[in-house]
């Protein structure tokens, strides 16, 4: 087990990761919970919530999926906590995947101005990115995350054992982060191409989890609020594919982050940004967790990535690999990154 | 013209106040900005708005009046600012009164986690008080300030010409707070003294208005988030008015500060904390106020007090004066709470 710190200007955050973690945290816990979780985590682990938190606790229950993170269930979240009686000085969980973390950790930060919040990550994406950092959100109006604030959880409880019930889809969401990392940190990079057989197995897992956080957790402490280009690292691929994702939809994120990846690393080298040994090896992660396709209609996914709201100006700006460890920010207009990710389309 | 700078952990802020602080501020301002205000201001000052920032500024006019500060109106300014393409850096101006500082404020904290706040406060109590902290909110399910967030505006533009439209029993909202930081801070105490017979005269509220902030900015600065029972010191007077506002409604806040205020004086000289002539002093200004009602239903409405979110506890607290710029808590059980109450009462 790990416990990594993450201290900013504003507050401190603990993450413990590991197996084991949740039983400690369990173990340590006193007094009354206020839980948002979603239907599928609590069919899961309901039994296991009413155990470790009591009857006492109130366990608020979302529909699962993205639709969920929207601000009527944001304000039906706030209007259970004033009917449970939460006080200023009350504990929300979060419990449950990215949405669940989402909207749970916004209403914490809205509720009477901020109450302690604690986020216990059930998938393997939420264990590596949005569990940490303390970015919180809802959807509105058809735009993602318009709606949110930086708030620090005081701890996040990263847990292997969630992992066992998860479905390939949903590890290959947190293998698409994984990967990013990778692209990102020499370390993780080198774990993964020498694991790359094995990147399934939970034991592997485990580790490079904790591992991705401690990157995070780095970059969260030097730019908590995105303001000064370090935190936007980590949107490596994620510019492109989320385009992809807002245009054609119906596959996982972390699988958009992944094909948005092997887009940008195509422009990467294209531009003579990153090439060679490096970039093969990034492509041949990406491959093995998911088949690269041929997008049919680029200028109308493309146009997306403009509205982007990283990208203030003319220029789209993409974070890309260089070598080990290191990344670029590039800027490219609309007219050469669609004519580079045609290219790279017929290229598949 | 005096600059107040509000440096917290997380930000900077920049109060100007006094007469031109506005002119300034419009001469230096550049760039489109999304404003929000309220109808009876738009009436008196819509022209300087377009005049100041152009045609390109959107103006959102809310109706007038503490029921606007819901979330729907919330869910309303946010959706205008998507639709006017409000980016990352865009600009907020929330002019108006407290009612408009608090939920463009709170609307400014949560799109896409927060762009630029302005305020400019147009009415005596908002200048003195709300404008300045970074604390923002909206009511929700009839309880004050459920949804809020502690955020900084970069500037507050604090400026006296304002004050020439507003009705007396508008400046009495503002009065009240200002008597109230009388009671924290001897400085201030002395000019009320001094000025007892010119309390509305415009000139003697510019100067005043620039010492409360900086008493005020004093305090943000050592307990931003209300946490370390600084900032609670500004609660003087509020649990009990605040109780008797929720009961019997129907007059200006600040005149409930007042009210509470003289209650809790009563109840911190019978408690021996508070007496002789410095308590006679702030009741005499307090009367040349607000003449005090002697409540009828004391019981009913003084277990409001209660539901406080500063009172998490059994006992009821309040910080009340204690000598010229010294304050203290105290703690009381709510049948004392309502004995001491009923006899102030039956006192007047």
């Amino acid at each position: 087990m790990t416990d990594i710190k993450i201290k900013t200007a504003s507050s401190e955050s603990v993450v413990h990761c590991g197996a084991g973690a949740f039983e400690k945290y369990a173990k340590k816990h006193k007094g009354r919970v206020f839980i948002v979780t979603d239907k599928n985590v609590y069919s899961l682990y309901g039994n296991l919530m009413r155990e470790t938190f009591g009857s006492e606790a109130v366990i608020k229950v979302l529909p699962a999926g993205e639709k969920s993170k929207n601000s009527r269930n944001l304000l039906s979240i706030i209007g259970a906590m004033a009917e449970a009686g939460v006080k200023r000085n009350g504990l929300v969980i979060a419990f449950g995947g990215g949405v669940v973390g989402d909207i749970a950790g916004l209403s914490a930060s809205l509720y009477m101005r901020g109450v302690r919040l604690v986020q216990i990550p059930t998938t393997l994406l939420s264990q590596v990115d949005s569990s940490v950092g303390g970015k919180t959100a809802v959807d509105f109006g058809k735009i993602k995350n318009l709606i949110g604030t930086f708030y620090q959880p005081e701890e996040v409880i990263a847990d292997p054992m969630f992992l066992d019930t998860l479905p390939k889809r949903e590890l290959n969401c947190g293998l698409g982060e994984i990967i990013k990392y990778g692209a990102l940190d020499g370390e993780i990079y080198e774990k993964l191409c020498k694991n790359k057989d094995r990147l399934y197995d939970c034991g592997f897992l485990g580790g490079i989890t904790a591992d991705c956080i401690r990157h995070k957790a780095d970059v969260v402490r030097r730019d908590e609020h995105d303001l000064n280009g370090i935190r936007k690292t980590l949107n490596l691929g994620h510019t492109t594919g989320h385009a992809f994702e807002l245009y054609y939809g119906r596959r996982p994120h972390g699988e958009y982050v992944l094909i948005g990846m092997y887009y940008e690393l195509y422009i990467a080298k294209r531009k003579g940004v990153c090439g060679g040994e490096y970039s093969d090896n990034l492509i041949s992660l990406i491959k093995k967790i998911v088949k690269v396709p041929a997008y049919a209609d680029i200028e109308n996914s493309a146009v997306l990535a403009k509205h982007d709201k990283k990208n203030s100006d003319e220029n789209i700006s993409l974070v890309v690999p260089q070598s080990e460890g290191k990344s670029a920010e590039i800027f490219i207009g609309l007219d050469e990154y669609i004519r580079l990710l045609n290219e790279c389309g017929r290229s598949l």
